[in-house]
């Protein structure tokens, strides 16, 4: 079902970073469920967490062990979520990391935990415990392929992408893997990121460039409003290469390249999104600030209605020029609002585009690639939202998912 | 489809008050579609209109009237919303309460035009104006079933209340009609609410009473977050029982009265809503604020997750508390929620109730009415929000619909 998304061939391994993937058989059977990366004795790891007041256990203990001590060691699973688990959640959480720091030789908070699967069920940390020693031995640096197939919950593709880029010291690699389906569940939760890059640079260098590259990728795709307790993006800087960010130019070019790493994982989740049949673009231009623009991408990303009408290929414009106008727009002058959907332009002054015909609306709506463009006439502001259509498919999955 | 909802038997006439429908053939055949409402020569006319900036040109057109001089007549048709018409919409509208006036011999700004149905086709006109000899002449007290089913679109239920209170001043009647099927669509677009009283009152003190009613109600009911573009609620008062708000005691029987009648109304659009089989009540206690309470329910109430959850019957409660968690409650102390559902505790302290059961949730959300409570543990503050589940049949209704 996924729209135009093909697993990568290949991921280029990065110099400094080793993973290793195993079957722990947390809740799925024949195959690989838990994965440990080591980012190497010098990294750097940035990373971003969910916002949902209810944020999982082991979201509380990597943001706890990021704040204690630099981390190098990565352990995540799938098939369970350790969310709404209470006090016995975090103890799961924080045993496993101690096990990690056990067979690894280290401390305990160097080890960061990301989990994700079914919410409310004890996390079996036996299970993780026990394969700990084998997974540690497994570690290498081609390990990229098997540990995004290793992170999928619900996902029917795998998500993976790699950029090698020249900077004034060296030759820079930035690989990434991502899950999630595009309608977050909660309950199969969340989004989860992981890139790794052998470039040298700080923490505190690091964050803010991946919170850019995450605002205009992870943070833009709104599929059903439902953030997760889950959601992570992680990025990883091995330092391997010695090459830093010594110039205007390395900074910029290294800033394209992870933010289009990261545009290119969020893109692949919504195009798996559940029930997906097309992949959507909301593109607001001349708003007065970029929350206005975000807000009226947004509304119209999120309504159901016209993620009905897209899945339906029908060209029912009325739904989307609602959708702008519920938007809060303050003051907004509707006669000078104009919306196209791939290049044919459904809406001008307020009312339907004089040149528009249904034939050229139908069209545009079959697409499996929609860009929906929206002037608001009154600045410079743009945003891009990423959404796909909501299908009978997205019903059956998260009604009958559990059961 | 319906949930528990039927009906009314019959529906009292409000003395003044008198209404008329017929079919016009504006969109559907065999069927009335136009109605003329005279509210009385003294008529009190209070309105709150959609807040959507693309809103349609009768409510354009009514808000101008209002302003200009107190109101008497109201023409409302069903199976074309003139939105997204610009300014020949404008126009249309125009003329058709300029009809009125011609055929009842009064100024056009007295007649207050609303329409429901199909976005961005030319309204027309003509098979209107042409009626309206054959309706002012027919018009009757006893119109109200008439009026309620003329003003239907996709609904499948007709629905209407009436009230009968003892004021000091003597007896007085409430009766009211409402129209839209739960998911507003700004396609057949538009949640419609007419209520007439024979109460003696100033529009001046009419208006905070309709809006304190309003809130609690129309306002409460949110089922995909898409405010239409012709959404309006009038509250028409004609005087004719001369009885007045005159102590503090009749303003409260007459604002419980007004209120639970709006509150039935609203609840029969959710409970018709387009695909619906449960009929959801959130309700948010010991918040900080009421803005916090309405906000959490809110996002609870739209979440598709959740909605999918209740369609399929499934105790997923870890969708439910996700949505809490996301709803931006500034330092939520996770530890203080609870949250029932039809009176099983599913969640306490931040995770599964201890006393939980699978059996005993999938037994409460089996039912077809399902009453989620949440408790934040912060303060006094309530919310109530209204909404139905998420079907499959949603999905074919919004993505069938037009074609």
């Amino acid at each position: 079902m996924a729209v135009g998304l093909q697993p990568p061939d290949t991921l280029l391994p990065v110099p400094g970073i080793r993973l290793a993937t195993t079957a722990a058989g947390i809740r799925y059977a024949g195959r690989d469920d838990l994965v440990l990366i080591d980012a190497g004795a010098d990294a750097t790891i940035a990373a971003l967490y969910t916002t949902n007041a209810f944020c999982a256990a082991p979201v509380v203990v990597a943001r706890e062990h990021q704040s204690a001590r630099p981390g190098r060691w990565l352990l995540i699973n799938a098939g369970n979520a350790n969310a709404g688990t209470g006090e016995p959640g975090l103890a799961a959480a924080r045993a496993c990391c101690e096990a990690v720091a056990e067979v690894v030789g280290g401390d305990a908070r160097a080890v960061l935990p990301f989990s994700t699967g079914v919410i409310g069920e004890p996390l079996p940390v036996e299970r993780i415990t026990k394969v700990l020693p084998t997974l540690h031995a497994a570690l290498v640096p081609n390990g990229w392929m098997q540990a995004g197939r290793a992170i999928m919950t619900t996902d029917t593709v795998l998500k993976g992408g790699s950029r090698r880029i020249e900077l004034s010291g060296g030759t820079v690699t930035l690989t990434g893997i991502a899950k999630g389906s595009g309608m977050i569940h909660p309950n199969m939760a969340t989004m989860l990121g992981f890139i790794g890059t052998d470039l040298a640079i700080t923490e505190a260098e690091l964050l803010p460039l991946l919170r850019e590259a995450n605002g205009a990728s992870f943070n833009a795709i709104t599929v059903d409003g439902d953030t997760s307790t889950n959601d992570a993006v992680v990025c990883m800087a091995s330092g391997a290469s010695s090459a830093t960010l010594a110039t205007a130019e390395d900074r910029e070019t290294f800033m394209r390249a992870l933010g289009d790493l990261c545009l290119e994982l969020a893109q692949a989740i919504v195009r798996d999104g559940e029930g997906a049949t097309k992949f959507v673009t909301v593109a607001v231009e001349s708003a007065r600030d970029e929350a206005e623009a975000a807000r009226v991408a947004e509304t119209v990303a999120l309504s159901p209605l016209v993620k009905t009408a897209l899945f339906a290929s029908d060209p029912n414009w009325g739904r989307i020029l609602a959708a702008v106008g519920r938007a809060s727009v303050a003051d907004l002058v509707i006669e000078q609002v104009a919306i196209t959907v791939n290049g044919v332009e459904i809406v001008r002054g307020g009312g339907r585009s004089p040149d528009y015909t249904e034939a050229a609306g139908q069209q545009a709506f079959a697409q499996d690639e929609i860009e929906i463009r929206i002037a608001l006439g009154r600045g410079q502001a743009v945003a891009r939202k990423y959404t796909c259509d909501f299908s009978h498919e997205y019903v059956r999955i998260n009604a009958e998912y559990r059961s």
